[in-house]
């Protein structure tokens, strides 16, 4: 009953300084930012010895080396983090911006005009490099945040959050702005994501298993960062040469992220002329090819993918291949199998390429290009908060602009409805 | 079993068919949405004649006579359904417009292109006209839809969706474009809400018990159109003779609406001024005042507000009176009590005006003129599907671009991620 009624302060809290945030000029903002980056820097040893005992609890516990070393916050993190905050400082401001406007013939003035979107719940596992890159993002768009990390992180997370917050009272900026939801009780996701009252979006970032349970209880809107399960279809229009850079670089240049390609799609017509060669270069960089049937009967000795295949995102050096017998086959085995991220097309042949992007139900569609791209610095559009897989309000990489919404200002003189 | 493997079935048959239009012409859809217009017109009697059954069974059932009224499909309502949707055919395709394009250092061309949503859900209660407005609005935006409407009108929905479905036949439009669950079996709606692997969107239009069960068991990403609680707010700068024009103008000109004020608040300093001739109009207009104690100070007689009545959409001839000592209140009990749709200031008073503008947390701000402006036609949007009143994707007025999102197209001639 009590961790009901905190959360419910922490929440409302938060929704009454969003709306001091609201009205902040940029000029404040900024310098609590850039405050923000120099506190962070000024105080890595502290930061750095709350992690060690998360890294030391995480032990204990017999956490996997791969945890490990998300968890862990070296000088080079720290330094990426201390750089994201005062990377914020040179974006553009979306707040307060006009999208468009217009006059009724009554004489209405209509003003759309971009707003912050209000309290963001962000609840995210064990990188606590996460923690100073959300409240960068929010506090630049004008938002309030509430975070919630991972147990397993929250002597770091816990460090960080007051070093900023500190910052936050120098600068005189509600201590609701920013907020951390530290207790271990485990019921505090499920009550937060009930308090759509207080709270207007929510943003899970981790694996499936968050995902869906945010999914399942939240009342609250959700933007899924999910899984991408990216592909590349190399069609029989395609220049060969570019098809194999273009899948080598898409799985190898950096395999765990999310838009890393995880199964490449190949016409039958080209197949026995790629895959030989294409196959042999994954097996160089150390790539484990899995194939259905007719990759096997082309390539001999390579594991064989099973259904599962085709639905996993790897996150490693593995691929799943498969020979399609027309672009129809790629479109159609993309949107079943795929999560409506990143997906490619390489080809010379016009109509493909349209019929391609058009009817591939993801986010970023590609003509002749890696996957790899799908990113925010990538697009120009700045430090990203994640990339969207849903369809509704942000679609693949969501940026200062993506956190914010819009409301309708109208401006009369005693205009009345007849 | 089998009412979750049929709806199932139908949402993916939505989805299939959704892909395929998002590619139709334009052309092909207003030929279809006339041929739509026309076919009801055609087949009036038919219509009229299944919704004389829902409307005996009603009686029978004993509904109110307001409901009654709801649930009929005159002439007059069947020629606005006509309309509505030949209406449609002149509104410009939102589908297919390019928002934004650049081009990166690399050489990357990226499109940022308007797309519809896929398949929207709409779950409505008894009003039969709906149906066809919500066929014709998604129809356009390249939307399919899946039509779960009240029992008591199912009658009238079957004859309206199997004219509409010949339609869609003889125009070669597959069937899963437009899809009606008319089981009244009350699993459906939980079952469907589930189904987000199919469904893109759910919009519930009705009541609050609707709504809520809706939010608290969906899966899928839900857009509100909740109650309407606006207000007017006289500040002590108003032109007073203007806003009695405008309290009147929201409050009386049509009251059942989701726009109208159910919540007048005055500024105390010029309460005395404006209220007793203010009332005395509304008085005379039959409108039931409900008073703040200074308000009863200021005009003998009136009924005393109680908290419910500020957290009370009237839909009536009915308005809750409250006088407030500054803006900043106003802001506050608006914020508070109101529904975050539309709600409106008059003043000559700039700085008054900018504050109430900012920091109102609603999706249709005013300064000097009527809340019954919030509506997709006096916005110049055209045909709108709701107003919503959440944040993310669409706030205010839902007209056919909110029933579309984007994706990033990215034209590449090789590029690899170094």
């Amino acid at each position: 009953m009590n961790l009901e009624k905190n959360l419910r302060q922490i929440a409302k809290g938060a929704q009454i300084a969003s709306r001091l945030l609201s009205g902040l000029s940029t000029a404040v903002k900024n310098k609590t930012l850039k405050d923000m980056s120099r506190a962070l820097l000024a105080h890595k040893e502290t930061i750095k010895k709350a992690n060690q005992k998360d890294l030391s609890s995480a032990r204990k516990l017999g956490f996997s080396q791969a945890f490990i070393d998300r968890l862990t916050l070296n000088d080079k993190r720290i330094k990426e983090m201390v750089d994201s905050l005062s990377g914020l400082v040179k974006l553009a401001d979306p707040v307060g911006e006009t999208i468009k406007k217009w006059t009724r013939p009554n004489g209405l003035e209509i003003h759309k005009v971009r707003v912050p979107i209000g309290v963001a719940l962000i609840i995210y596992e064990s990188r606590p490099n996460v923690t100073a890159e959300c409240i960068g993002l929010c506090f630049k768009s004008g938002n309030s945040v509430i975070l919630r990390g991972g147990k397993e992180a929250v002597q770091t997370n816990l460090a960080i959050y007051k070093i900023l917050q500190a910052v936050l009272k120098r600068n005189r900026i509600p201590e609701g702005a920013v907020n951390m939801v530290a207790t271990t009780d485990r019921r505090a996701i499920n009550i937060l994501l009930k308090l759509d009252k207080y709270i207007d979006l929510v943003m899970p970032r981790g694996g499936e298993g968050l995902i869906k349970k945010v999914v399942s209880l939240s009342r609250i809107p959700v933007i899924k960062h999910y899984k991408g399960i990216c592909h590349v279809f190399v069609d029989k229009y395609a220049d060969l040469a570019m098809a194999e850079k273009i899948c080598f670089n898409a799985k190898v240049q950096r395999p765990g992220v999310c838009n890393a390609m995880e199964s490449m799609l190949v016409h039958q017509d080209i197949a026995k002329k790629f895959l030989p060669a294409m196959i042999e270069i994954f097996k160089k960089a150390g790539v484990e090819i899995r194939g259905c049937t007719k990759t096997a009967k082309i390539v001999k000795g390579i594991k064989a993918a099973s259904e599962k295949d085709y639905h996993t995102e790897y996150l490693d050096l593995i691929s799943s291949v498969k020979v399609v017998d027309s672009v129809k086959a790629a479109i159609e085995h993309i949107n079943n199998y795929g999560t409506h991220h990143s997906d490619a097309i390489v080809t010379k042949n016009k109509l493909n390429a349209e019929k391609f992007l058009r009817e591939v139900d993801s986010a970023c569609v590609y003509l002749n290009a890696s996957t790899r791209f799908t990113d925010g610095y990538q697009f120009g559009l700045g430090a990203e908060i994640g990339i969207s897989t849903d369809k509704l309000h942000a679609r693949g990489p969501m940026a200062l602009e993506e956190l914010t919404t819009y409301k309708y200002v109208v401006f009369g003189d005693g205009q009345i409805r007849s």
